[in-house]
């Protein structure tokens, strides 16, 4: 089975970046639980002064599908809904390379 | 001093992504050499067929510039540049996560 990954830009709302950062590192250590989830990494873009990245890798799609119908995900969603000015994902097959 | 991240999207000529894929798996390969390299992951767009990410993380941003001083990584990408369309590069501070 493949790992699956996720690279996701949040453009945060003016203003609002680091507070979406902190809500997003909350979802990275609930994502400390999910067993699939092999990374969840968050990272402040240096040139785009409202965006945030996430690194996602999960053990497969199976794994990422299961995580989004937790109510402590859902829950955080709901809290970052309103800092989000948009959101561009890139779904990804992660195939090798170091520390993956 | 803060880590430094870049999320780079390749963009292969038609029909060479997976010839591209192979030789920067080769960079991640030399990577394993490089002390300040924590990340050199190389991923397969799901949704775009001519496209290849790699996640790069850094000790700090001097790691990274050392790094393209490197002989070998120059070769690498003197050899990937015919089979390039295009490059969209996206500097990153990670500041946490899961696997970081």
């Amino acid at each position: 089975m493949s790992k699956y990954g996720m690279n996701v830009k949040f453009t945060a709302k003016a203003g609002e970046r680091d507070a979406l950062a902190q809500i997003l590192l909350g979802a990275a250590a609930a994502a400390e639980g999910f067993e699939g989830c092999e990374k969840y990494i968050i990272s402040l873009s240096e040139t785009e002064p409202d965006a945030v990245w996430v690194t996602e890798i999960w053990s497969g799609e199976e794994a990422h599908q299961a995580s989004l119908n937790n109510e402590a995900g859902k829950a955080l969603i709901q809290q970052a809904r309103p800092l989000i000015a948009g959101v561009e994902s890139y779904p990804v097959r992660p195939i090798g390379g170091k520390g993956l």
